[in-house]
C-alpha cells in the first residue's frame, strides 16, 4: 500500500502539532516557516487542531508593524492523555497534560499468578483510575489512552488491536483493546514498549526533529526501535525492530529464542552477567537472581575505576558496538539513542567505551554522520510513548471517537 | 526534516504515475479507486502530467450508461529515458520509453587505466549518444538520464551530486553530475547501483506494490538496498544498505574492508569461492581468477547435482540465510528480493536451500510474512532503476528543467 491523501493529512496534522508541542507557545508563520507547510495549509490544520480540543490560542505575539499574531500552544488546552506501562512484574499510568507533561501517576503490581487477559485488565483499570483521581481529572477530559503491553501487538492503533502472543503470560491472539475499552471510556491504543521508546524519543528526546533514527532498548530484552522519515517504523506486521535476534556471532552463544548467537544472548541483561561469571565467576557484584542489582552494581563498579567492572563493561561495548556498527551501516541513522534500564545503569562509563567501537566497525560516511547518545527523557519513556500514540490517535482521521465533532 | 506539502504533492504524483506506467491504460476513476487519492486530486495531478508530457490520453473506456472515460497511458508520450549503468569494467547505456521499455542499448568498455573523470564522462557520453543513435531519438525528446555509479554519491537527484568516493577509481569528492550536464544536455540524476535496482524492483519487479521491502544485491560486493512506505530508503547521507558491512560471525574472516567476519566475506562472491576452496581446494569449479566463470560453473554443477557444488551451495545458503534472518527480523519486510548476477547464476537452487534456514533464524510472526524472491526484472535493472530515477526527477517540484512550463 502506498501513502494515500488521507495518510498525508494525517502526517501534516501530526507535524504541526509535534511543532505547538515542542514549545510554549508559536504563531501560525512561525509554524509554516518550521515546517514548509503553505500558511493556508497550516491556517486549515491549526483550525482542525482547535477544533478537536488539541491546542488553544494563548495570547498574541507583537510584530512590527503588521496586526498581532495570535499564539497556539497544546499546554493551554484543557485535555488529558493516558500512558500506561505494562511490564512482567507492574503496571505504570500516567496522566499527561496535552504538551504530554507528566500530571500524576500511579502503579500497581503483577504478581507471577496474575496470568490471565482480566486480570491484568483489572490492574491497567485500577492505576489508570488512581492516576486519574491522583490528578483530579475527569474521565470526560481524557482524549485516549495509550497502553503498552510487552509482545507481539498486530493492528496497533485500531479497535481490534490484539496481544499476538506474550511470552511472559503464554497468551495467544488476545484481543486486549477490545477487553480495555470496557474498562476505559475514551479510545485505547495498543503496542508494545520498543515501539513507545521510540515515539518516546521522537517527540521528546534525542531523536527529536530527527528523519532516521535507532533507539537502542537495552534491558532484560534488547530491541532497536526505528525511525524512518521522522515516524516509528513498524513494519509489514508490527514485528521490525527484533535486532536482539540478529546474529552476532554464528554458532556462538545459546539464546533463548532458540537460536545461536544472537545479539541479546551478549549484551542482554542475562549476556552481560553471562560475561562477567565467565571474566570473575566469584565476583561480588554478581547477585546471581537479580539482573537488575547486578547491572547496577556494575554500573557502580565501573564508574568507581573497579578494574573488573571496566572488562566486562569493555567486552559488552565490543559486542554492543559490532552490533551498532551493523545498525549505522545498514540504516545510516542520523542517531542511535540508547535506552531502558541497563542503559541508564551502565551510563557515560558504557557510552565512553561504546564509541571507539563503534568507529572502528562503522564505515567512514554513516560512521561520521551518526550521533551516539543515552536518551535523555527524564520520566517513563514507555509511558510517555504510549501516551504519544494516544495523542496521534487523537489526530487521526479515522480515530474512533472524539470529544469534538470535526474530522476531515 | 519532517515531510513537507511539497514532498507529499511529488510523492502523490509518483504514485499516480506508478499505478499508469503499471498497465497498458487506465482511466482516472481507477486512478482513485487504486491510489486512495481523491477523484479532484486525481483530476489535477493527471492534469500535470499531462502537460509534463509524461503520460498521453489513448482513447475512451466504455462505462455503463455514464459518458466514456478517458483512458491515460505511460506509453503512449512520446517522452525518452536514458539509464546508465557504470561499473568496474563496463558502461551500459539504455534507451527507455515512458513506460520504461528499453528502446536500444549500447555499451562502452572501461580499462583498467581509464582512471580519471574525464575518461569516464567520455565512455558515458558516448555509449548515451550510440543508445540515443541506435533507437532513433533525437535528445530534445529526453526527460532525463540516470546515471548508476559504482560509490558514494552524496546529494543524489541534485545538480550538485557529487562521487563522495569510488574505491575502483581512487576518486573523492567529484562533481560528477555537474560534469555529465556539459555533455548530456537534459537533467542527470546520479545515485548508486543499490539504489537503482531497488528502484528497479519497485517499479517493475517482486517489490512492485510494496512498503517495505529488501533487495539483496548480491555480486562481488552485497548490500541490502532498501525501501519503506514504497520509496527506496537513503539514510541520513545515502549510504544506507550496507549490509555487506553487518558482523555475521564476531571475529570471522578478514574482509577487504579492514573488519572482521562481515556478511561479504561469506556470500560476496569471493567470499563463495573462498568457501569451495576451502571444501574442495582442487575443484574444477575454481577459476581462480575469474568470479563470474567460477559462480556459474557453481550454479551450473548444483544444478546437475554435483556434491561438492550442493554442500558450498548448501554452506552460502547457512550464512545467506542467517544475515537475511537479521535483515527478516529487524525490518520485518513484506519481500526479500535476490538480485544481481551472483543471484541469477545460483538461482532456483540457493533459493531452495535458502528458504529453510531464513525460517530457522527468523522469529515467527515476521517469519511467516516474508515471502523470499528472485529478481523477476528481466533487463539489467542497473539502467532499468537509474532510469526509474530520472522519471522520478521528471516529477519532482524541484526539477532543474521540463519540456514544457508548468510546475507546481
Amino acid at each position: 500500500m502506498m501513502p494515500t491523501s488521507r495518510d498525508i493529512r494525517a502526517r501534516n496534522r501530526r507535524l504541526l502539532l509535534q511543532h505547538i508541542v515542542a514549545q510554549p507557545a508559536v504563531s501560525r508563520p512561525a509554524l509554516a516557516a518550521a515546517t514548509g507547510l503553505s500558511h493556508a495549509t497550516v491556517g486549515t490544520l491549526a483550525a482542525e487542531l482547535l477544533d478537536l480540543g488539541l491546542v488553544a490560542e494563548s495570547g498574541y505575539e507583537e510584530s512590527a508593524g503588521g496586526r498581532p499574531r495570535a499564539l497556539l500552544t497544546a499546554a493551554g488546552a484543557d485535555g488529558r492523555l493516558i500512558g500506561v506501562d505494562v511490564a512482567e512484574t507492574y503496571v505504570h499510568a500516567e496522566l499527561f497534560d496535552l504538551s504530554l507533561a507528566v500530571r500524576a501517576s500511579a502503579a500497581a503490581p503483577l504478581h507471577p499468578g496474575d496470568l490471565t487477559p482480566d486480570t491484568v485488565v483489572d490492574r491497567i483499570a485500577a492505576a489508570v483510575d488512581a492516576a486519574l483521581a491522583r490528578g483530579g481529572a475527569e474521565p470526560g477530559s481524557v482524549l485516549g489512552a495509550g497502553v503498552s503491553m510487552p509482545g507481539q501487538v498486530d493492528r496497533p492503533g485500531s479497535d481490534h488491536a490484539t496481544i499476538g502472543y506474550a511470552a511472559n503470560w503464554a497468551w495467544q491472539d488476545v484481543p486486549l483493546t477490545a477487553r480495555l475499552a470496557a474498562r476505559l471510556p475514551y479510545p485505547v491504543h495498543l503496542d508494545n514498549p520498543l515501539r513507545a521508546c521510540t515515539a518516546a524519543e521522537l517527540w521528546f528526546g534525542a531523536a527529536r526533529g530527527r528523519n532516521d533514527a535507532v533507539v537502542l532498548n537495552l534491558g532484560t530484552g534488547v530491541g532497536a526501535g526505528l525511525a524512518v522519515g521522522g515516524e516509528v517504523y513498524r513494519g509489514s506486521t508490527n514485528s521490525a525492530g527484533e535486532w536482539g535476534h540478529t546474529t552476532l556471532v554464528l554458532d556462538g552463544r545459546r539464546c533463548h529464542c532458540g537460536a545461536r548467537g544472537c545479539v541479546e544472548a551478549y549484551i542482554g541483561a542475562a549476556g552481560i552477567m553471562r560475561t562477567l561469571r565467565e571474566r570473575a565467576p566469584r565476583s561480588l557484584l554478581l547477585s546471581p537472581s537479580d539482573q537488575t542489582a547486578t547491572i547496577a552494581a556494575l554500573g557502580r563498579a565501573a564508574a568507581a575505576g573497579d578494574k573488573a567492572a571496566n572488562d566486562v563493561l569493555a567486552e559488552t561495548a565490543r559486542y554492543l558496538g559490532a552490533a551498532t556498527a551493523d545498525l549505522v551501516n545498514l540504516l545510516n541513522p542520523e542517531v542511535v539513542v540508547l535506552s531502558s534500564w541497563v542503559a541508564a545503569a551502565l551510563g557515560e562509563p558504557l557510552l565512553h567505551k561504546l564509541r571507539p567501537e563503534v568507529r572502528a566497525r562503522a564505515l567512514p560516511r554513516p560512521g561520521a554522520a551518526v550521533e551516539l547518545a543515552l536518551s535523555p527523557v527524564p520520566s517513563n519513556p514507555v509511558s510517555l510513548g504510549a501516551a504519544a500514540f494516544a495523542l496521534e490517535g487523537a489526530l487521526a482521521p479515522a480515530a474512533p471517537k472524539s470529544r469534538r465533532g470535526t474530522r476531515s
